[in-house]
């Protein structure tokens, strides 16, 4: 199986969360061309973040695309200068939720849509989460904290309610790697 | 929570898998302005496809986004005309692994990005799937089949050979319902 090449590459429309380009692709065999469209946007990042009590830290929002509010965890894009996701996803949770977290685990990292995205999204999970001031929002967002019991998630999810399909890939950690809950906790230094 | 307002929306650019619009919103207090950007596609669809021996049909294929192989699930847009995903869901599976399904169970919808995308995606279990003739594939698509056994999936995901968010959104129903897989055989007509 041999891919196709790209000839040629151009700006279609540059927008705040993503740039949209044009490419010139040859097939392998035959030298058919085709134009292929891709998204550019930074690496973005997702957080499962776990409490003490095993209580996942959800937040609601409006989403412009669904036209809905969706039940989610925390996430966003990675901002410029950011040189790795964790510092990312750790800011993101204290922004999004006010909370902060004692252990930090790196799940794993996916890609958003790689038919057509260049972007991958990091999923970390955030143990022993505790409030430790107020969220930090823009103008333009208005979130909801929700503290939820881990166990409840699955329900959530096939039942229709957290149907943001990021989110979910990132809760497939919880239910294929249980035992990353239980993990040992380290003591806080003094 | 009141959500930002559309006052007007222009298209930025037609490719031949969406739309790219740009949308004037207004916040809900002080009036504020800002360009929202979505992209519009027609609904997807991807199925889980096992067969009678509890192995998955997965497929391998170049995605142009990651720019690597990917292991994946069957899966599309639905095409023009196309009226129920279920119909989309029986020709995908049929194009692109040459496998037909005795039993479809809809395992849910979902948001591929609730942020900026429209569409939906919806999910389906095809139980008793057998070969029924070659894979149709058109000149641009370069597909390889493997049958790989389900309890193998949670592993090939954690350990990161399969990258795709909208594939493992769809598996959790697997891991969160696991008696979908030994949902009652029905007899097929004679």
């Amino acid at each position: 199986m041999k891919p196709w090449t790209a000839h040629g590459k151009k700006i279609v429309a540059r927008t705040p969360i993503f740039t949209l380009t044009a490419e010139e692709m040859r097939a392998p065999r035959g030298g058919r061309r085709q134009t292929f469209y891709f998204l550019h946007a930074p690496d973005w990042i997702n957080v499962v973040p776990v409490d003490e009590r095993g209580r996942a830290i959800m937040i609601r929002q409006h989403r412009y695309g669904s036209r809905r509010f969706e039940l989610e965890i925390p996430g966003g894009a990675m901002n410029p200068g950011e040189r790795h996701p964790l510092r990312a996803a750790q800011r993101e949770l204290r922004e999004e939720t006010g909370y902060v977290a004692r252990r930090w685990i790196k799940l794993g990292d996916v890609n958003p849509n790689p038919a057509f995205q260049r972007n991958r999204l990091h999923l970390y999970l955030a143990l022993g989460c505790r409030k430790a001031g107020a969220q930090q929002l823009d103008y333009a967002e208005e979130i909801d904290v929700k503290t939820i019991p881990v166990a409840r998630l699955p329900g959530l999810v096939t039942r229709g309610v957290i149907t943001h399909a990021l989110v979910i890939a990132a809760l497939y950690w919880l239910l294929a790697r249980p035992e990353l809950l239980r993990a040992p906790r380290k003591r806080r230094a003094r």
